[in-house]
């Protein structure tokens, strides 16, 4: 197996991923995949220097050309085909590659996959899935931003593609999906959700309702749908959230504090939580729906979000993520397309 | 003035709604209102006993009926005509009082106040709008949820509706706009958005551009603006990750603790933030575009929270909010009859 690295992509490349791959390899030992890091060929070479690894496993792809991350990403494919992001969906199109991973321009990187690769048969809309945890045990978010506009049988695929991603990559069998909604009662919503509810209700194995955004961290579903603009809102608000209450707790507690001795339990505590929400943990999330393997680290992924997005990148293509994505969108397609006319002649 | 007071609305009624009337009689003396408590006479007789008061400024208007928390909104008026709710607002209706306040069924509570009172002439539709408090000083979110779809004309109609609700309750001149959205740039959004901004651009002073949920509570926006549906992700998402977050930080922390005497500044961090957060502080919220004042207090309002409800009643009022948001109105009024007819036939 060999996955590509975009080595000029995030806030902290090229050096950050660099060391993530290194950690990757020593870490997972014989069984890692090889590595092809896609970017300035010296840069790279100096870098490697000063680390120990297995050379069998590491190749290199030389370009110099970045995307910035506030770059238009409509046009990226045309406008930059040299570029470190580029290159790396490109080598998993013409089968050198078996994934892309990269923590770049999330915009640039879904267009391009789209434009390169193309999306799975049956798929009308890719989807970001990135896994949001909690104190009592996480969920995945489908979508959080790939699409801005949605449909109700967009948001029926986001549900078996995150169903597939839920069961294969976070081993939770029969995961339980929930609608995001601002009512928990069927017949609650805007015209999306409300049109979106007897659709999943149908189709989706283990649909339990619709979810409150109230309840979305208390563990009562393992995926929660919704359309784009609304998962990337909650996407950010959980992150922002979180970073302003941590601040906030820590600020005021230093400002009371007379005697240091008094902060070793509290900051363990403090700790604690930032481990259990760490999105480096969980490391990269693959753009769903694209056929192919191509998959998503944090903008600011640290080397440790690089060698964990490695890993995942591996896992996904071990367990053969987008046959099974495929696989399910078969087992309904009679029902979706007789669903489908219904729901484009209908669009919300 | 007098002000109806919903005592039989909320999850801990009808008793701390009487205790908080109670509070706010005596915490503003001479200067009080005069409370028309809507409820069970006998009730509101016999728990009054235990209270000392100008019992001149205390009227009782009897009833018994009451809408509960679940039941299906928009019919109330008609089916409930006697409830506490649908009293309350019809003496605001009947000139017989100049505010009612409820911790009573959301959507009941607007479905009959429009039914009752209806509109601010101009306006298309009402809002609900919170202030949400951070350590930054907060914000006032709008649409939190009055309304589940909306247009470009409706945001731009919360936008000059909340910036007089700022200006003259919090007191914040020029309040600065911000657009929810999932981008910084301009061109960034889904249709509601994208189509929005230049109206706002256009039509609101103030107006600082899109604001990305990450940064909603760093307090770079006085006020903003989005659908309803997002509006109420929002904020049950707020309260909800909060809640979230304060429980686990406890728990972990008395798990940690042998030493009891360790949390007396542990527990005073906490006891700040929760103070800084609490919704109780800033009492009820208008319910926006209502052609009177109509107060909505949290469901779960404790007696401060109904004392904080009637003061910002009076103080509603007294400033003459509903005259301030016709007069903003009327001198948009010929750029906004333009722009509502471009509006309403590219309807989003």
């Amino acid at each position: 197996m060999k996955i590509a690295l975009d080595v000029l992509g995030g806030d902290l490349a090229p050096m950050t991923n660099i060391e993530g791959a290194m950690d990757y390899l020593n870490e997972v030992g014989d069984a890692a995949a090889e590595l092809i890091l896609v970017g300035d060929k010296k840069v790279i070479k100096s870098a490697l220097q000063s680390y120990t690894y297995n050379n069998s496993k590491v190749h290199v792809f030389h370009t110099t050309e970045v995307v910035g991350m506030h770059e238009k990403p409509s046009r990226i494919f045309k406008e930059k085909p040299d570029s470190s992001l580029v290159k790396s969906i490109q080598l998993v199109k013409d089968g050198k590659a078996n994934a892309a991973v990269s923590a770049g321009n999330t915009g640039a990187l879904l267009t391009s996959s789209l434009f390169l690769i193309g999306k799975i048969p049956g798929i009308r809309r890719p989807a970001f899935a990135p896994f949001i945890p909690s104190s009592k045990g996480g969920f995945i978010l489908c979508d959080a931003g790939a699409n801005a506009d949605s449909k109700p049988q967009h948001l029926v695929q986001f549900a078996l593609m995150a169903g597939a991603y839920m069961e294969h990559l976070e081993k939770r069998p029969h995961p339980r999906v929930a609608l995001l909604n601002i009512g928990s009662e069927k017949n609650k919503g805007n015209e999306l959700t409300t049109a979106t509810y007897p659709l999943l209700e149908k189709l989706v194995d283990n649909f339990i309702g619709n979810i409150e955004a109230r309840y979305i961290m208390e563990g009562k579903a393992d995926i929660i749908i919704c359309d784009g603009f609304t998962g990337n809102i909650v996407l950010k608000l959980t992150e922002g959230i979180i970073t302003h209450l941590m601040e906030w707790v820590q600020g005021l507690y230093y400002n009371q504090s007379d005697d240091d001795d008094l902060s070793s339990e509290f900051l363990s505590v403090l700790k604690e939580i930032q481990n259990t929400l760490d999105h480096e943990e969980h490391g990269a999330t693959p753009l769903l729906g694209i056929n192919g393997v191509v998959m998503k680290c944090h903008g600011s992924a640290t080397s440790r979000g690089i060698s964990n997005s490695l890993l995942a990148a591996q896992k996904t293509v071990e367990e053969n993520l987008i046959a099974d994505i495929a696989d399910r969108l078969s087992q309904h397609k009679a029902l979706f397309e007789r669903d489908s006319k219904i729901g484009e002649t209908n669009p919300v």
